[in-house]
């Protein structure tokens, strides 16, 4: 029978429910601060934001995300208009002081942490991809503003960019040039006063140009001419603050010579404008040092890949909701096993296996992802710490490409499958999932497509450490095994850690027989790399799962002992016995159903170069 | 090094083209016309018929395709117009007799094989998948009146299809019932003439109403009313022909009551009106017996099914086309193994093993699933003779629904592979990938979602004859062994065979093991059937790639003992050495990279019922 009272069932007219019990045990019992923080881990306090970000995101962002896909953004002039709505819900997000939530006190920001931070960011996109995007980018322009830039650039910008009155964009790619920076051609020249002159066009710019904000502050990768110091390729580039509008007499009026020359008619995304950017000479400023523009552009995008595995996760939380909705109510065809609601004319579509196969592929790969994404964000705030833990550091590094990544990857089919359960009427716009299909589609594009997340993966961070990161992982996972050795007979749990132990094995053995194939041969290194990143995901994901069930089993236990504990549960029913019950459930299913299909990546990554022939 | 020469490189300013090679090869040295056949096989008139459709798909249909996209229809008072350049097209094709190509002399028609109709109807969804479906409906509506029309509709109205004046529609859905026909409540009351009144709404409509025909001929499921033979669900429905306009006094412009409501704003497949269409006590003429039209809906269906799969070919194939001529002329980054091409400032994405991971995965689901679309339109001709063999016509039952269902689930990922390759610029409306990527998306849900069609699969045409029909396909495997015992040392060659060997005992085993399960519990043949259907696919496929390059081995062989041999082939140099090569190497990419998926699919089908529980 169709469980109207799920947690996860939409009620009439509300189109996206924040999915706070799930982040409040992941919060609580999955991954309790640890006792050695030191800035602000007040988990009520966190809970509390939480669920404003999450009224927010509901009732201002999910309900205007069909119509600003509608209306889309417009170029007149040089100036683009966004969806009013969009444009609505953007100052409002400014003005409650969003923008600046995990940015320092210093500059106006609330200094909450990554763990916070990386929930609200799904809740964002999960709501309203396109809107999300601007804030995110805000914010990253901000931290390299923070790691890099001179005190009088921040003392010029970070404020008002905190605040959200204005807003910063990431100007990388070029019309020859997307994953390859080193073709870069835009150039700077050095001023006397010790600014620069910006000259050259950039594209893909995401709000490049909006109507949402006073001034849009632009970092942009050049290449400094005529310096003795430039070199070919990403070494001789240099990372620019190039505004709008600049300062004058105390005014930010002054035209800096920033055009919007286009905009991109695009598959989805239609309320966040991609623009074409043209720098006539604008006047910039230099954030870090010459010919170091990469390291600070890779700061950002480190963050910004986290950032988008939110939107993989995000695209399957909401796909899955959706789909949970119409399956529910949505009858066709009795069960196999026998009529299941005989009032109806027909039972609802979710009696059939094949529907709750994909349902349960949409939620094992949301609150699998959500929990390897806070995970990555536990590791943020803590190698944000002084002092910090290489071996962290390593860990996040390589977690970053599988989040991106592989998060992403399947993100995109939990859209597919919504279309799917949907049938027909997935195809149709009225029902929205269409644009989820559309809007998801950039994810696995952006901030490196999948190929260079794997690449980097395999190639810089786990053969670039010898495989240390790589080993941190699978320590991780022998500790999860021995420190639930007293689980080893549970019928459920014990199969998920024999097969967790399997794969904590074999992982490092295939990556050593890959590594030995690479030092002969390089591109043996790009023919495994897909493979290899989708086997880790999923391997990645059985492992947080497996934990996610051992603490529901834990807990559980727990109440089978003192059948009052659930009440006094850090949370007092925050979340319920049910999503105690769904988690174990959900990980068998993830186990049995998707963690299989590791071995077929295994197979086809060990299969070499070889077949990868120019046979065309 | 970028082969530019390669028939699959496309020349500048052409979007499309056909791949005739592969099809000659196909036609000629794997599936030469048996000697049995009676139909006029002549494989030369065949190509000339095959080049004559190629030019037209290629400089007709691909050049309005994105077109016609961004025109889409347009519904005013009651009447949808196509985009100009569609409308055209149509008229183009009808006036040049395409559309009678598969039909019989006696109506106009030229009485064609299946197996050239099947090559034609790839050509045509390639070019352009929008245009390619009122054809194709037209065809089925012409084919169920000559099965189960009466002599007078047959007079009627079968010329006039048949020269294209005239279109046909298929009318089955309404808004509650999409999969579960027996849901219709479209009505039916018998005039006292021996017509009836036909009353009540459909949905999803396919050229349900446009401009470029004088008369729209619906073929209509609805339920008889106060009849006592009426009953439940489907064994209730029957068919009748509905046309927009009647005849009087020898004229077809009698208005018959049937109006076209409303059009779907939908995702993709814009240039072909999705029409929501209402029949208010409209004239129709019952074709077949009362309260059996669900025989002659089928008798369509399984034809329009074979035709789906040709879509998820088709996408399979452009996408190819399109990447591959991106990834040959784009440049970014250097090869990992040194520099390829050092008078460019990078490299060609080809260079790239990731690159040619996608390209390859495109090419091995287009051919592979032309071979298997081919293989079932000649046994469809052969079961179209009299004395049909019935072991022939359930294997063509059991690879009917793996041709649709695992033919356009994969498309999906060829097409989205294609996004891939281009990266960002996927995403942009001018590469024309993301077009392939949202027309595409509607292949597997029309015509049953893969879901109905796993269910048919593994229910009605595996379990339901006993697994009879797949032992006729695993007996085509043993065969394909045995007959080429001498080619189990040819290092490419022996490791297909014994792969496949091993899945042709393989694949009953695990039938037996669900079958077993399913008697005792029906939802266990729910839960494994679209593991099932993908699992069988693959292994259907596999067969197809090792016949080809077993083909393409025996040929090159041959050329061996005698050089002269190619130019003595016989289509003198229709498919080049370079393509018997491809082959080989194509094949053993497919056995290395792509089968393995089966794997996972097998495991994860085995794991069964228990996993599905409804725990969300």
């Amino acid at each position: 029978m169709p469980n109207k009272t799920s947690n996860k069932g939409l009620e009439n007219g509300i189109d996206y429910q924040a999915p706070l019990q799930d982040m409040a045990f992941l919060l609580n019992e999955v991954f309790p601060p640890p006792e050695s923080e030191t800035i602000d881990q007040n988990t009520e306090e966190e809970l509390f934001v939480l669920k404003q970000a999450a009224r927010f995101a509901e009732q201002e962002l999910a309900t205007i995300n069909s119509e600003c896909d509608r209306q889309g953004c417009q170029l007149n002039d040089g100036q683009v208009s966004l969806p009013p709505s969009m444009k609505t819900a953007f100052q409002k997000y400014a003005q409650a002081g969003w923008m600046g939530l995990c940015l320092p006190e210093q500059w106006g920001g609330q200094n909450q942490s990554s763990r916070l931070g990386s929930f609200i960011g799904e809740l964002l996109t999960s709501a309203n991809h396109a809107f999300s995007m601007t804030p995110a980018l805000t914010m990253s322009a901000c931290r390299a503003l923070i790691a890099y830039g001179s005190d009088e650039l921040k003392q010029n910008y970070l404020e008002k960019m905190i605040c959200g009155q204005w807003t910063g964009t990431m100007c990388m790619t070029e019309a020859h040039c997307g994953s390859d920076l080193g073709l870069i051609r835009t150039s700077a020249i050095a001023n006397a006063d010790g600014s620069y002159q910006v000259k050259g066009s950039k594209i893909f710019i995401s709000a490049g140009s909006h109507d949402a904000s006073d001034n849009i502050i632009h970092l942009v990768l050049a290449r400094l001419k005529d310096s003795p110091n430039s070199r070919e390729g990403i070494k001789g580039l240099s990372l620019f603050l190039v505004p709008d509008k600049s300062e004058e007499d105390g005014q930010w009026s002054k035209d800096n010579n920033v055009r919007c020359i286009g905009i991109e008619e695009k598959m989805g995304v239609h309320g966040n404008p991609t623009c074409s950017m043209s720098f006539e000479n604008s006047q910039g400023f230099l954030i870090g040092e010459e010919n170091k523009g990469i390291n600070a552009m890779f700061a950002m995008m480190n963050e910004m890949r986290l950032g988008t595995s939110l939107q993989g996760i995000g695209l399957s939380e909401r796909s899955f909701q959706k789909s949970l909705n119409y399956a529910q109510s949505r009858t066709q065809m009795r069960s196999l096993s026998g009529i299941k609601n005989p009032e109806l004319e027909a039972d609802p579509l979710i009696v059939h296996p094949d529907v709750r196969r994909m349902l349960l592929t949409q939620k094992v790969f949301a609150e699998g992802g959500r929990a390897l994404a806070q995970f990555c964000s536990q590791l943020m705030d803590e190698t944000h710490q002084e002092n910090t833990n290489k071996e962290k550091q390593q860990l996040l590094d390589m977690l970053t490409p599988i989040a991106k990544g592989f998060c992403t990857e399947v993100g995109l089919e939990s859209a597919s499958h919504a279309i799917q359960i949907h049938g027909g009427h997935g195809f149709i716009k009225e029902t929205g999932v269409e644009q989820l299909y559309r809007d998801g589609r950039i994810a696995t594009l952006y901030e490196g497509t999948s190929g260079i997340q794997a690449l980097d993966l395999l190639g810089r961070k786990v053969l670039g450490t010898q495989g240390k990161s790589l080993m941190s992982f699978t320590k991780m996972m022998h500790v999860l095994d021995k420190e639930n050795s007293h689980l080893a007979d549970d019928s459920e749990i014990g199969t998920l850690l024999s097969s967790l132990k399997n794969y904590s094995k074999e992982w490092p053995e295939v990556t050593m027989q890959i590594g030995a194939k690479a030092m002969k041969n390089p591109d043996e290194a790009g023919a495994a790399s897909f493979d290899y990143m989708m086997y880790s995901g999923y391997i990645v994901l059985g492992y947080f799962w497996a934990k996610m069930a051992i603490t529901a089993r834990t807990l559980l236990n727990k109440q089978l002992l003192d059948k009052q504990i659930l009440d006094e549960l850090p949370l007092e029913g925050e979340y319920s016995k049910e999503l105690l019950e769904n988690k174990i459930a959900n990980a068998t299913f993830y186990f049995d159903r998707i963690l299989p299909r590791a071995l077929s990546h295994k197979l086809a990554m060990l299969s070499g170069n070889d077949s990868l022939k120019e046979s065309f």
